[in-house]
């Protein structure tokens, strides 16, 4: 591809006046960021016209690949005829359909579809629903949320209540007294001899103890991603989410499963929480692989079960006064439906069973480099964790820009990742080969050896 | 226009399937919506084939009229270069490009532009900047929020938390010790006799007097609307937002303008604060109309004075921790830019300047009719306040939907109408011609006359 010819224009233009997320403030206007100039299945360009395989599947989203022609003509189509309106009052056939799709794809009852713009507006719908479920119930001190350590639910005030990442807290004010941290899930972190099974069974009883110490009756709601995705794709001891899944039915304690990345294929399944965990919870979330980014759309779907406890007869006369302008944008369903349309017709569910243990198998090969810790995943989500901390005294000055600087040399490779500290993820598009997870798993290594061998230089030692 | 062959199948997804927003919990399932099948210019059309001309312009938000085939060849064109990036590291031609335009158009110096999927996430990140600024500068306890009764700054928890109308706080539990309403500002409510000028200063007073009582030191943030719109259109008196802006310049308290209504030529400018207001806010707030709603998007505008207090040598080594997934995606930023194009190109302000005072003079010959209360407007957005409280008994049972039933009247005549309890609200796209204002206002006249008939029926009484 052709480097781009506007390129100091569009530098010029990002570092002056577009404010990134997670932007570092000391850097703000020099940020010189990558510029992706154009797309095409698996693979994105930079603006050099560099082709490189796109790992993170631009953020945890991009299921179906790039270059969708069919995806295009069916947005274009719909801009002509609906491009929008009002989702107070007035409906559209897009909509009403993708929420009916959404109800036939999700387990068990969950048949009521209340649709945002993305991850972040669905959670905060979400629990702002279960605030609104228990008081149209009477139960007004059933109020309390319990999430967990490194989990992130996003980032509109309420998310980032219930997130659990320190490093996304700083410099906010995101204490409440209503939300309460369960420890660590991540099973590398377990004690030293600790089986999976007993790892698994103190794990679920740290939630049975926080609900016993608030009370039942002051607790309204658990929320987890199944497998913790920013927080280091941290995959839970087997038997673990069904456990707190059984905790919360005994309670009467919602259970909110945050599938924004786990669900539309990442796991081989439209959603992770029965197909693969064996629950059956009261809400799912999901967004990101709902379009495959392709367009901005999130979704919250509720039980009949708990649906039903406060509307018909059981109303109290109350409206859910919550919403959006765009919600069920016409146009963002269309999208939607589009790339269900392309997973079930290019059988994506089954291809990523299929391939998922393959690329897991790979990626624990990285296992042997000196500086890789921790290698884990499922499905086509995994993380590579590195750490010279065994090797350098001031590790933890290495260890925080690891990824980052892994990420560089992948980048020369033709690789683009997500480095996360010390820690380098990968959420492939769904139509990823064999042959081509063998690319990246190649560049992979080679990044993380390039890496190991500047810090032996930097420190004058030999690592491996 | 033909019916819709498979209205029964779109009704029952709908009506099964989607939890809209502000659904009223009694009717779920049997709603019944209207369906919208068609769109062009300034006309939508229903499930009948009926054609309406869209009063509402979707939701405050169609400043283009529907059936753009540029937009539509823009969109695609988007999609299949680069129809997603992750922000939070890359960047992107639109969305860069999009970033420095709304710079451009904006007053003053606000020149750091966030980009999210609308109103709602946009206002959520303003506060959220605003309480990191305060931390960043370490000012900790400067985080007091004062908004105003009527208010309306969208649905995620923070900013129903900052929102005054008491109907959409129903059933949630959206009380802050950090946040404070001044009274009504409506002109039409002020104490007989009292001069408009009387009553800006009052309520210019009012701010004054909630700020010295919390202490400067503690208030970071005044948030208002131009012209509150979801709460009816309020035009405040003359004067009062600049000497509201002034108050908060002397007291060292930030000023959100939330324009998500205002802005994008709604009152003849790209924005009102400062072409119609006469003020330099700090943060402006957009969306809806930035896209004219052909695609999500929201946009905070934060100015450099402000920004450069907690950036660069004065970051202390802070990470702006916030933002989403789909913050400026790449085709909603094309979609913008083509609405932003289509404006320039089409000289829509300077239409709405020659057309806004004629459609606002028609909307005031509404008054001789004698259930309607109130009229009011600026450019071209506009409220029909309608009431029979000097006629029924029962005026409040009988107000509660009279908004509704006009609707319903105007649906039959051609017109919608987005009915807010005893209110109908226009603000149609800012193509509209004359002879189409004319159209919409008789279409009007004779709804509001058709209830009032309707009324005296009931009650067996003459009106008027």
């Amino acid at each position: 591809m052709k480097p781009l010819d506007n390129l100091d224009q569009i530098r010029k233009n990002d570092n002056e006046s577009w404010f990134h997320p997670w932007e570092s403030m000391a850097d703000v206007g020099a940020a010189n960021r990558t510029v992706i100039s154009r797309a095409d299945g698996i693979y994105v360009y930079d603006e050099t016209g560099r082709r490189l395989i796109d790992g993170p599947g631009g953020m945890w989203c991009m299921q179906i690949g790039y270059g969708r022609q069919e995806m295009a003509d069916a947005i274009s189509k719909q801009i002509m005829q609906v491009p929008y309106m009002n989702p107070f009052s007035l409906t559209s056939e897009p909509s009403a359909r993708l929420a009916a799709k959404l109800a036939e794809l999700a387990p068990g009852d969950l048949n009521h579809v209340f649709l945002t713009t993305g991850g972040s507006t669905a959670v905060d719908t979400a629990l702002r629903f279960v605030q609104f479920y228990n008081n149209v119930k009477g139960r007004n001190n059933k109020k309390h949320i319990i999430s967990r350590a490194s989990a992130y639910h996003g980032s509109t005030y309420l998310c980032s209540l219930v997130t659990g990442k320190d490093r996304d807290k700083n410099w906010f004010d995101i204490g409440s007294p209503f939300v309460h941290f369960l420890p660590s899930v991540n099973p590398s972190r377990r004690p030293t001899g600790m089986t999976m099974q007993a790892f698994a069974d103190e794990k679920a009883h740290d939630l049975e103890a926080k609900i016993l110490e608030l009370g039942p009756e002051n607790v309204g709601v658990f929320i987890a991603e199944p497998i913790q995705s920013s927080g280091g794709v941290i995959v839970p001891p087997d038997g673990y989410l069904r456990k707190c899944w059984e905790i919360c039915r005994k309670y009467d304690v919602l259970y909110i499963s945050d599938e924004v990345v786990t669900g539309f294929g990442r796991l081989g399944h439209w959603f992770a929480s029965k197909d693969v965990f064996g629950i059956e919870p009261d809400i799912i979330i999901c967004a990101k692989g709902l379009t495959s980014g392709y367009l901005p759309l999130g979704a919250c779907l509720i039980s009949d079960r708990v649906f039903s406890e406060v509307s018909g007869n059981n109303a109290r006369g109350a409206t859910f006064g919550h919403g959006f302008t765009y919600s069920g944008h016409p146009v963002c369903s269309v999208a939607a439906l589009k790339s269900i349309e392309i997973i079930e017709r290019e059988n994506l569910l089954e291809h990523v069973r299929d391939v998922g243990p393959y690329f897991q198998a790979r990626l624990q090969e990285l296992r042997d480099i000196p500086i890789v810790f921790d290698v884990r995943g499922m499905g086509l989500v995994g993380c590579v964790e590195c750490t010279v901390k065994d090797i350098a005294k001031d590790s933890l000055a290495f260890d925080s820009n690891l990824g980052a600087r892994i990420d560089q040399h992948c980048h020369e490779l033709g690789l683009m990742l997500r480095p996360i500290v010390n820690q380098c993820v990968f959420s492939p598009p769904l139509i990823i080969t064999e042959a081509e997870i063998d690319l990246m798993i190649e560049a992979m290594r080679e990044g993380i050896l390039r890496t190991m061998r500047d810090i032996e230089q930097e420190l004058g030692i030999l690592i491996g």
